[in-house]
């Protein structure tokens, strides 16, 4: 069955700084129009960096959409005409001070295909090396090294929040449970 | 370090049927302004719904957003007054026909923490029976059963590209595993 909407109207409601609004008006598969509302947000990369240790970077952060401090890895937007690599790498620097001399490709995927256009590059760094976190003036962030067995203990106790963190870090799991077969 | 960001206006941009924009003027913990684009969305619920023959309750189904159809748990919002499991239980039934008589709280995440307010429980149903799907006339839902195995394999080639349902499965395979120990 092909459930293709076909969009017959698009209302732009709001053009901002990492995010915008329309609503589309479409046409169902039984011929009803229908109202959706869909956020445009870029691409984005998120990465799994482990160090030498086994540690995982892990970032703390305040996010003010649910007014909380909480723990990811670190992640940011890619940039018109950047490769999802170069973005990965270029992010874990500007978060953590960290470059990589590895980057490998995990996985992808959308945060929230409901309503939102955003979808996830995931990475896997190695090689690490110290140089110095470069966040702009809007950003606070904590960098901690937590040791991977440590982390999935953090996830068993819902103490990490964060889909991405969560998909990215059990996607790394099962990549090492692979590599270790 | 306290990075609180402290609320110092919001600007009500939209609100609409699933989803409201407010843009936050806030201030830092460095005294700076700056603006937060935050996408209020009603908290959810999804489900991993597992038949007696080892197999997951898996829905197809078209998304304008990303403009394609793709595979994810069942999954919806938590009406006001309605507790989260007892969301499940009726999501469960509405887009799949199946009633669960066991169903059991797994975790807890924010599906994009970086502008959205969304937080989805996920839950295991178990002991289901068939009865009749309910869509409203807006849903074009395809369900399938997939066998367990299978959907591991699924996500391994980065077939299942959907967050909540990636980080739902593997909760599920964790608790599953947990669980045989």
């Amino acid at each position: 069955m092909d459930n293709t909407e076909i969009t017959i109207k698009t209302d732009k409601i709001y053009d901002g700084k990492i995010l915008s609004l329309k609503v589309d008006t479409v046409e169902l598969p039984n011929k009803k129009y229908s109202k959706r509302e869909i956020v445009e947000h870029s691409a984005a990369v998120s990465i799994v960096a482990i160090t030498e240790d086994d540690e995982v970077l892990i970032i703390k952060q305040y996010r003010k959409a649910i007014e909380k401090e909480i723990y990811e890895v670190p992640a940011g937007l890619i940039e018109i005409g950047e490769l999802p690599k170069d973005a990965a790498m270029r992010e874990l620097t500007e978060e953590t001070g960290y470059t990589a001399s590895d980057i490998q490709y995990l996985s992808e995927f959308y945060t929230s295909p409901g309503f939102c256009t955003e979808k996830i590059h995931v990475f896997l760094a190695t090689g690490l090396k110290l140089g110095e976190q470069n966040l702009d003036l809007y950003e606070f962030i904590d960098v901690e090294k937590i040791k991977f067995e440590d982390v999935l203990k953090m996830l068993d106790r819902c103490e990490i929040n964060d889909a991405k963190t969560i998909a990215s870090i059990l996607y790394y799991k099962e990549f090492r449970r692979k590599d270790n077969e």
